[in-house]
């Protein structure tokens, strides 16, 4: 039988880890610094040992594990990771709550959803979308969909992890897709900052003295970030401060700067192709939130 | 002869504006707002007569223009444009100082620089790096390079454009290499953004609703783009926090997921591609920052 926390019991409510990577150590981790009695176990051996220092309990198995605790959360690298590891505890499973804080496609999500389903295990998929460093701060934000009630259940005990619970909803996949179109951006920023930091290093320059430059420019993106998803839900693009041709040019310079310097430039010639496919369909006078009808119709 | 502008002179340096597209527009309004005469000139009609308006004078050639302000500003649309405007007004610029707000590659900088010195024009290479709205005000954000003794001159004058002008150097192109350095994260950043946004729409989710979170994400990319800017002029990318094998995972997700969406998934390609050869490269367990190393060795 599950236990129905009430307020005054959530620090009691025993928690299991399964996964101790960078993302499952920090978990267990806030668990733990929440009050929690708190089982952990990792598919290799090695990992954790200062949660065990710190009054985790390591599980010899994963079933182990998962008997132990109240409500299991697993985070591990991908869902086959998720399902390799919970095919064999669909019995341990039966009746708990089951909380995958693994990354994964809609897809992917949709079918762990289904398998747990078929096992009557109650299951929220998540998505953690802080570093480590984060985990246990009131900013900390999680998605999750799935059990509405496995959630408003064990939201008090997820506070743990970080103030921010957002319940995307029931449908299955959901918070899969807003981690993917957050990470989307993230990755495309990423891989630019490192890509321009290898131009300026390529000239001589040090990363860091373009750092506080790019620390400028991350202050413009939130209104922009605003205003392309305006624009993109309204299917309306005015250019009038910066067109997309303007722009296209723009994206041009550091494609021929940073190939005359020998650098790979995959990542600013598929920007460019968009762009470009953006501008010959009418678009040059838009803004850049119109490269996403080129984005669409690829 | 050219006026030494003093302190208390400043607000009378008369500044011409060749280029009234967005950004020179914006240029030419700042110094108005402060208070210089000046004179606009476009290639073709129709733009700038809210300028005119406030008091600007359209010269009727760019010759015109430019003999009618002591300080000459271009802005248009890249260094191709520039030269066609000015290759005409060697007379005219000689012996003044043409500050070129105009983005490019160092190598078209360069060559724009060699083309002014050979004709005795004192000449500063200069990049925006800010949208419209914010010229003019104390944020916005300027480099410069080329005559040191031009911009020392003209300082103050270009205070009416914005607080911040970081003189990068005497060495042409240099400005021009802050700046796409600075850029090749913003397009990356904005490419993912819409690309992000394509992917929620194409699920039924409105941009918008994903907006709040790009935000919450932009606020990690300042450490990010410090940290990852030391680890690459160290040449060491520790990845305990968040490897390059687990993050290459996370890329391969987004890319499946717009695939079978129908997206163009060319820039996510690039971005995997580049993060395999680094993983292959034996930085499976390193930061993002090592991808540095598959960038170069294209
Ligand atoms: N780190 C971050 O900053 C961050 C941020 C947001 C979200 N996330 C998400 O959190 C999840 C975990 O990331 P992480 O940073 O912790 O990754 P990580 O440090 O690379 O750890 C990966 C974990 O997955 C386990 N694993 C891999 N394949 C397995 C298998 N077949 N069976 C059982 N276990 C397996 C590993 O076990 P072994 O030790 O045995 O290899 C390890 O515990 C990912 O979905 C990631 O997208 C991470
Ligand atoms: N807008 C921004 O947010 C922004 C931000 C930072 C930097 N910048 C930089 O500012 C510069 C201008 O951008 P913008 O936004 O003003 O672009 P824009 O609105 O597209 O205007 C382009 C300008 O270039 C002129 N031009 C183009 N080809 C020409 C030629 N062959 N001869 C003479 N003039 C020519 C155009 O004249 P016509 O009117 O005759 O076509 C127009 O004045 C670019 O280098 C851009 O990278 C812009």
């Amino acid at each position: 039988m599950i236990l129905m926390p009430t307020e005054n019991t959530h620090a009691t409510v025993s928690v299991t880890v399964i996964g101790l990577g960078a993302m499952g150590r920090a978990l267990a981790g806030a668990f733990l610094a929440a009050g929690h009695p708190t089982t952990v176990w990792n598919r290799s051996p090695g990992k954790g040992d200062d949660l065990v220092a710190r009054g985790a309990v390591r599980a010899a198995t994963a079933e182990e594990g998962v008997r132990a605790g109240e409500l299991t959360v697993v985070c591990v690298v991908d869902h086959e990771a998720v399902r390799a590891v919970l095919a064999p505890l669909a019995d341990a499973l039966r009746g708990r709550v089951l909380v995958n804080l693994t990354s994964d496609t809609p897809e992917r999500a949709r079918e762990t959803a289904a398998w747990a389903a078929e096992r009557s295990v109650t299951y929220l998929d998540g998505s953690v979308m802080v570093p480590t460093p984060m985990i246990g701060t009131p900013e900390a934000l999680f998605f999750h969909y799935g059990s509405q009630e496995g959630f408003e259940r064990y939201e008090p005990t997820l506070k743990a992890l970080g103030d921010r619970h957002v319940f995307v909803g029931t449908d299955p996949g959901l918070a899969a897709v807003y981690d993917l179109s957050v990470l989307d951006f993230f990755y495309g920023s990423i891989s630019g900052l490192v890509h321009g930091y290898a131009l300026a290093t390529a000239e001589g320059v040090k990363a860091a003295d373009i750092a506080p430059y790019v620390r400028d420019l991350v202050e413009i993106l939130p209104p922009i970030a605003d205003s392309t998803a305006a624009g993109i839900d309204a299917g309306s693009y005015p250019g009038g401060e910066a067109n997309l041709a303007m722009m296209a040019a723009g994206v041009d310079h550091i494609l021929r700067a940073a190939r005359s310097r020998g650098l790979d430039v995959s990542q600013l010639e598929a920007v460019k192709a968009t762009a470009d496919r953006a501008v010959a369909r009418g678009h040059g006078a838009d803004d850049w939130a119109s490269t996403v009808e080129a984005v669409r119709g690829a």
